[in-house]
């Protein structure tokens, strides 16, 4: 099935102990999009300024991607910057540059609007809503962030009323359930709406609940050379959302299986800057890091007793 | 086979934001010996004051523990008190009063010299030689802290190439390795001497490394409710180790089947002040919490490709 995905892109300019890049593909949508595109055809709505090269357009082409609805408007392209710590889990924002994507209004076409698959990037609440009201999908997975939190309360509510999951970080989850356990946090949070809840937490791996009570859990891959962990999450999110569209699922099976392949497709993202990895990314490396992690997280036989 | 553990017993007092407790039973022989015990016959060499309550004296021989070498000297017992934050995986120390810990010189009968596991556990590195010295044990762990590796690293890394198994928790090991990536820290510690890594990351699990470059990963078992962590790495360590001996086995398997063990041990014990909770802790809690754990950190089937 296809999967449908609203959020930013952006010109991303970063600088981590290892590098740094300037005025890189970037963006939420963009991420997922093409960590989704391995798994099915993706839709990409979004929006970017005259500045945004070609060959950036090209490269989105060139994936399993329709962006029809990436509008090009006059302005510049969304830009950000950020420095990264030694301790490369920690990242200061040095410029947000709106520009274009201060007046996104996302619009969504009649035949997109079928699109069974949808994935709402962290972007304002009330456009989150929007799309809501154009789109009539089967299943609906979102983000946000500690702004929306903090300054959108009301919105935020009711768009986690409408979905069927949500992706968050730790932090996040504390914050939005106003609970410092994350246990009795992924209650709260399921108690607004949405039946799965997924929090993220970086090097340390993510929890998955579902609205049973029933728990999954995984460790991030680890790997020997983070080189930009800019875009893990989105590509987490574009892995997971595109691996349930291709299975056509929501099962829990294939919501556990889903999180190995967003934990691999992230842990490619950050071997990199930008989406470089990513795009040059074989399906056999795929596959090869998937069953090397599953190998690397589970027991083969169960724990004998004395009693 | 038996196990042999050396190290501190302690009276603690410690506050966190769930109350606290004063002149518990405490230290990292008494949560290793309680935890390795549900497996093992433990050989427990320590020492304590006049101070010492009778009743945890009565505490420890209840349990499968030979308390011989915990010799009873005049003075005090070492004495530690610590609070916790609201983020419960920080804490401060605020008073530490070795009393006699602090001439504390372990003696190992002939008999205990013949067991054949062993655990240094974290005391002077001058100290776990003498022990290493006394003792002709087939397999010892150990572990360690940031004050040894800044003080004494000369005796840690005469220990370090002693031993077979190392615990140790992330920021010992990036400070320990000079590496920031937790990866390349573990080729760096290996290379010192151990057979095999644990680096152990509190609420986020464990990492575990041998020889061979082969890695296991696990998450922690997720609590609702963490009255007090204190105790809960040795707890882990006692669990595993006691597993292993248990076993009679340091295949990969077994000691990744250890893991699990020592993971849902050590969960217990933050669930109530001291070792109250591993006190009372039958051994149906400990196999279906094992269980549980297995199955929320496991998928059934491999993920399908399209590709």
């Amino acid at each position: 099935m296809d999967i449908t995905v609203v959020g930013s892109v952006a010109l991303d300019s970063v600088e981590t102990p290892y590098g740094k890049c300037e005025l890189e593909l970037g963006g939420a949508a963009t991420y997922f999009s093409i960590s989704a595109s391995f798994f099915t055809r993706v839709n990409m709505i979004g929006v970017i300024g005259t500045d945004f090269p070609q060959e950036y357009i090209q490269i989105l082409q060139s994936r399993n991607i329709n962006i029809d609805g990436l509008k090009q408007v006059d302005g510049k392209t969304f830009r950000w910057s950020g420095r990264y710590h030694k301790d490369i889990n920690q990242r200061d924002t040095l410029d947000t540059q709106l520009n274009v994507f201060e007046t996104f209004k996302p619009t969504i076409s009649k035949e997109i609007s079928q699109v069974p698959y949808l994935f709402l990037g962290n972007i304002n609440p009330s456009l989150q809503l929007d799309v809501l009201r154009q789109a009539f999908p089967r299943f609906t997975g979102m983000d946000t962030m500690n702004l929306w939190i903090e300054t959108t309360p009301d919105d935020l509510q009711e768009v986690l009323s409408r979905v069927d999951i949500l992706f968050i970080n730790d932090s996040e989850a504390r914050q939005l359930s106003g609970e410092e356990n994350l246990k009795k946090a992924s209650s709260e949070i399921l108690a607004l709406g949405p039946d799965v809840l997924i929090i993220k937490k970086g090097e340390h791996g993510c929890l998955l609940f579902f609205e049973d009570e029933e728990t999954f859990m995984l460790p991030a891959y680890l790997l020997e050379n983070v080189v930009d962990p800019t875009g893990a999450g989105d590509s987490f999110a574009g892995g997971f959302m595109g691996y349930l569209a291709y299975r056509n699922s929501v099962e829990p099976e294939v919501l556990r299986q889903a999180t190995v392949i967003g934990t691999v497709i992230a842990s490619f993202t950050c071997e990199s800057f930008g989406p470089r990895r990513l795009l040059s990314l074989t399906s056999e490396e795929i596959k090869k890091r998937c069953y090397e992690f599953i190998q690397q997280t589970r027991i083969q036989d169960l724990p004998q007793f004395p009693f």
